[in-house]
């Protein structure tokens, strides 16, 4: 083993700020003794840097199981300015996302004062949140919603001072039963983060706005958890895609490129997947079928689509098609190499999006 | 033809608010004088109407050519709470989309003070943007945007007073070029309409908020057009669907059943479009394929694949599929009810969302 020789580490840019959920998508790919890890702002940032070369890495946020596709994501893929040609991945993280509503003390209920036995700020965080009678959590059913869903998490107390709410457009995707139950017709607005949603709430000198945002945010804030795991479903979790530059190492590459991804030289198909982006000629009878049926015909199975307008002509779309395998380099007879060679004859266009080792465990 | 019989005329909802891209929509489906339209405030509301019998028809969002699909509009579809299982789409319609930037006069620039020949609310809509050389658009090429895009539309006068932008959520996928060229960084706040956040400017004391929003509601709420047609593609168009209940009109239903909308008796499979969604077993290596081909099997071309979380497991998805022609009420041959059939057999389950008359002309 070597010991560090002092030259610059390699960099991974992610979606930050730090201590997003992205940036624990990043810790969990990459030892950070190893890479220099970088907070971008923007996702398409993250793309730029590692076309550019100024990253040798990126990670970006691909689906949340509750919310479905980043579509800015997808849209960056798509590439239909051409700006991001040589991206690919290479590599996945899933990371548990749980929400949490944070906001100021004095947001609290009136007759019960907060105390420091109940807050949750600081060293406190962790200590679980003290569920108070105030809110039944009961939610009337009405004709239009007979079987209303009813809210896992309970607020830890009166959240009638709560005029605004902040948060990443993802988020209230992701928690609308218990907005919809606790905070419903509360305005909202969008940020780029839920670390900014937080750092916003912190900075409001009227304490009457809160966050839906992560514990971790609660910490570096000073901000109070008002309810903790306010998401719909325990299981939420996104899913992170890890970005490389294609050029740099094309040929040999049987193994993951990442310290923390495991590299056994012997794995099924199974193991591995693969992001293929194509476009077709709507007008032609048949032709997203025919398309989809060439990866069938080499044992690949589908496992996910999604669609984004081409840019090309209304109503025609750019299709994203993953798969479970791998396309091999420097082989010709690969399942996924034959399937992307009778794809071409199918469809309109096509591109490779890269392969990597699945990391779902099953 | 018969006058007004004075009962009561049948109620389309549709989510509002007035003068909204959805009651546009509306107007192109619907004689207001057979029906009374009533704005509501949300998709979900617009359901819940049609599903309870309060409403007759309703009107929703579909897609955006630029922006993709309504995620809100193919959630309510899949109906993962069992809350909807009657609604289906019965009619299309697409308008049109103009965005313009709506703001106070005194965020023109402080040499060039506004005048009422370049105002741009009440009566004069429509006379078109004067040009000011004040932001020459254009955009500085750097290394990892080498071709950046340049808006067409420009704005009237300057913007820099601007601190904050309003609009529906839609509507900055729709307008990225311009936003990120002559108000790159400046706040966003999501609101739930274009009308709304055309609202909130006029009651903005400090002048410095501006709304993607519509020239109609410029005129409504007397602002400024500050840039006209700022969409990044000039054929922007919003797609809507009439949605009605199941039960109400099942046999026999041969043409369509609102006014506006044509009704010739011949039509081929074109002439139709139906949309069905399903679930498969992820496991099953070749579902979705199989779920897929059957639909070719029968000669109907597939225009649109859509996919949103199953809620029923992670990583397990509801596929919505559209497709040229139309499930024949009462009769068992015809090719989508074929294909329905043979997906029976091959899907976990699946769900006919309606079948109507294609509205987009080629």
């Amino acid at each position: 083993m070597l010991e560090d020789s002092g030259s610059p580490k390699p960099v991974v840019t992610f979606l930050g700020p730090v201590a997003s959920y992205t940036h624990q998508a990043t810790l969990d790919a990459f030892n950070s003794s190893d890479f220099t890890l970088t907070p971008v702002i923007t996702i398409e940032d993250v793309f730029a840097s590692v076309q550019s070369g100024t990253a040798h890495r990126g990670v970006v946020p691909f689906e949340n199981s509750s919310n479905g596709s980043v579509v800015f994501t997808l849209d960056l893929f798509a590439d239909l300015q051409h700006k991001y040609p040589e991206i690919i991945v290479c590599g996945e993280s899933y990371i548990a996302v749980q929400h949490c509503l944070l906001g100021h003390p004095n947001s609290r209920h009136a007759s019960q004062p907060s105390s420091v036995s109940e807050r949750f700020g600081g060293s406190r965080v962790g200590s679980g949140v003290i569920e108070s009678p105030l809110s039944s959590g009961a939610v009337t059913p009405t004709s239009t919603i007979p079987n209303p869903q009813k809210p896992t998490a309970r607020p830890a107390g009166d959240l009638s001072k709560i005029k605004k709410l902040y948060s990443h457009p993802q988020a209230w995707g992701q928690c609308k039963i218990f907005l919809n139950t606790y905070l419903k017709g509360v305005e909202r607005q969008d940020v780029s983060s839920t670390s900014r949603a937080a750092q916003l709430v912190a900075e409001d000198p009227t304490g009457e706005s809160a966050a839906v945002s992560s514990v971790i945010a609660a910490r570096i804030h000073g901000l109070e958890v008002l309810a903790r795991g306010i998401e719909d479903r325990g299981d939420n979790t996104t899913r992170f895609f890890v970005i490389r530059k294609r050029a740099e190492v094309e040929v040999g590459e049987t193994k993951s490129v990442e310290g923390k991804q495991s590299g056994k030289d012997e794995r099924g198909e199974g193991d591995w997947k693969t992001l293929v982006s194509f476009t077709i000629d709507h007008a032609n009878l048949g032709s997203l079928a025919h398309s989809l049926a060439v990866f069938e015909k080499y044992g690949l199975n589908l496992t996910s689509i999604n669609t984004r307008p081409s840019g090309v002509e209304n109503w025609n779309y750019i299709f994203f098609v993953e798969l479970k395998g791998r396309k091999e380099e420097g082989i010709e007879d690969g399942p996924v190499n034959k399937a992307l060679k009778d794809l071409d004859s199918v469809c309109r266009s096509w591109r490779w999006l890269g392969s990597w080792e699945n990391r779902l465990a099953r």
